[in-house]
């Protein structure tokens, strides 16, 4: 069988461009040997010509981005720039050219994913993205590709590398969020600024594409709520260690109705997860994402979700995918994405854990239960800490929406026996 | 888009086939909205034309499987048979005549992979097996197409439920093989003769298949060396557990040396793996693959490795897969098998656990640890249990190879200090 070539142009050449440009290299015979495939990475756009470039290869360096894009040598264009807007453009630019798009960009899905899908699919080519969630976990192909007829029902996944090393740490040393940070930050696993990790909004964005592959709709970052970790405390983690829970923040996505057009909820929070739970396990910086389906039952799939060889790993195997459709002309034509219809936020369920300072007095309790009672939410366990001036109760609920705790929460502000409103988390079933 | 119409003749309607057909009908709008493609199965051959088959639908029922496979109104074959002469002869038929095949059928194979994939090859036409290894665990999918590029070292998994359970329940009960064996098969786990399950024959085959899906070399089960569990004690699990170990079944794919060709090692055999290790969690009838890449460093998959609904959702995927292929004429030509280079049983690498009876009396140790030293085989710890008549040594050893392991044990046989050559474990690294 003769070799097809198959040339590739890549945008950015940093984290993950350098390691993905080694890897083909490395790769390349025993690529051919399964595949057929004769992978060359032929031209490389970066910002700074000045900068050394070690490991390039035969490949001719621009600082165009335009250049590589429109090249007669260029059939396969490889996005790794990470910007928004002039990835967006530089995406637009290829599909519209006739050249499939690999990319780990999440934020740009999140937001404009579904013109860049319907640009593809006008355009005959493809745009491939398993790099933009967890890493080098192969959830986008799992889902585009295995999980096609699956009734998924929900979708549970530790997305950010960043906050599970640092809930980690918290819950393995005792330590607090702010010293972890710092640690996090002095070993690389947060950035100067953490914001986008540590207040969830890179999770945001994954829930927001996991959604979209998921259920074939479209959703965007908005459609998401979203709370960080910074307002986890050791004491949370000791007390939901005592209960039986560790805490992990969640990307939490959900169908539910019985048929089309389905309600979706994607949302982002810490959460209490059962230790016996396959999630709970999952430690320092690795992620995974745990389905929950009809038939298939719980399937997890647990990896590297970030880091430049293994985010290197999930892009090359998209090249390799996006080149075999290139030569053998196989690109399958999808359906465009349906409009989501997406849960209002207040309405989706949960069972909630609440802490709750309160008088050591007579009579409490019932007043406290009586305002859960009033707004239909179930108790499910009552413990009381500490006695006193330091009485506290820890409820766990039944399930119950969001809209149905806040308005319990607001009542039990009112009350006078209530002297202070703690913790809240969502929990998580077995 | 209008839709793509494919049709569907199954052979078997039993613990898969039934569920199959009931998933496409419920999820048939979903697929629809999904792909475009529209399923239905229009055939199915059964044994017993006099047995009752509700949920059949509208599918023509006959007891000829080659009138299903040669129908003008059947585009893709789905073989649940699971027998491998017929099976072969049916898939044979189906591959000639120009149309997919699903199966699930891994002695077939284990057997015969490489005669059938050159038959799919020749005939432009796709043959696929996601539920032949780890049931509802997209693990074959994963290897072929998220992969490919990966430079793959190692792939460890958890793939016979019926093993894990009863090592499971041994583990967690104190319970004794036999016991447990019963229980298993009162609850359905074991079959009435579980041969091939707890001789480990079924891994065997799924060992076979990994090797050769991950590799692109053929492998069968014949290179496969096998060890069952049924000489498991639980004395043996609960020593294992005081050493900080968990006792499991495990299929071992490996690749060694730095280019083609090379060589490759399968095995099956119970192992101690360290109780951090994430294989250690997976509990029960489930089954999980860990895969360890030189660029996706640790990769697993969990999930469910038995079952109808579950294994039904693994043959829907493959179904959508070839379903998209005939409806876009998107067939990819991949290049044969290699053939492959086996690396001799004796020559395969492991730690090891090995429990030796001995003379409590003093140069014992001396005696004991010369004989694993003339063998290069090198101890990384020893322990004694027990004193008098009752002394034991437990050893852990660093990577040593089957041959030197079977020539220290040779040596330990003769010397007249040891009474007894005990339990012997390969131990899995951290």
């Amino acid at each position: 069988m003769s070799l097809h070539p198959v040339r590739i142009g890549l945008l950015g050449f940093g984290n993950v461009g350098g390691p993905l440009v080694g890897l083909i290299a490395e790769q390349r015979t025993d690529i051919a040997a399964l595949t057929g495939l004769d992978l060359t990475v032929t031209r490389v756009a970066v910002n700074d010509l000045t900068k050394a470039r070690p490991g390039l290869g035969d490949a001719v360096l621009t600082d165009q981005a335009s250049e590589v894009i429109a090249a007669d040598d260029v059939d396969l264009v490889v996005e790794l720039v990470g910007a928004v807007d002039l990835a967006r453009e530089w995406i637009g630019q290829a599909l519209r050219a006739g050249k499939s798009v690999v990319t780990g960009n999440k934020a740009l899905l999140a937001a404009h994913g579904r013109e860049l899908f319907d640009l593809a699919s006008e355009n005959n080519v493809e745009l491939l993205f398993e790099a933009s969630v967890a890493g080098a976990i192969p959830l986008m192909r799992t889902l585009q590709r295995s999980l096609r007829g699956e009734p998924i029902d929900r979708i549970v996944g530790i997305v950010n590398g960043t906050t599970n090393y640092m809930l980690s740490a918290m819950t393995e040393d005792g330590a607090d969020y702010s010293e972890i940070l710092l640690e996090a930050q002095r070993l690389g696993y947060a950035e100067a600024d953490p914001t986008a990790d540590v207040e969830g909004l890179d999770a945001q964005a994954k829930a927001a594409i996991i959604a979209t592959v998921a259920f074939g709709v479209a959703i965007t970052s908005d459609d998401v709520p979203v709370e960080g970790i910074s307002s986890v405390t050791s004491i949370d983690i000791a007390t939901a260690q005592r209960l039986g829970f560790v805490i992990k923040l969640l990307a939490v996505v959900e169908r539910s109705g019985a048929e089309a057009p389905y309600e979706i909820s994607a949302r982002v929070h810490p959460t209490m997860v059962p230790l016996d739970h396959p999630l709970a396990t999952v430690r320092g910086s690795f992620n995974a994402v745990f389905i929950e389906g009809g038939a298939v039952g719980e399937l997890m799939l647990y990896g590297r979700g970030a880091g430049g060889r293994p985010t290197a790993s999930a892009v090359l195997g998209d090249v390799i995918e996006a080149a075999a459709s290139i030569a053998h002309g196989s690109l399958r034509q999808l359906p465009g994405l349906g409009d989501a219809l997406v849960r209002p936020p207040e309405a989706a369920m949960s069972a909630f854990y609440l802490d709750l300072g309160v008088d050591d007095s007579p009579g409490v309790l019932a007043q406290v239960s009586g305002a859960f009672g009033a707004n239909s939410v179930s108790i499910k366990s009552m413990e009381q800490q500490g006695l006193g001036a330091e009485a506290n109760l820890v409820f766990i609920t039944h399930q119950a929406s969001e809209a149905d705790m806040a308005a319990t929460i607001e009542k039990l502000t009112s009350l006078p026996s209530v002297k202070r409103v703690g913790a809240l988390y969502r929990v998580m079933g077995s």
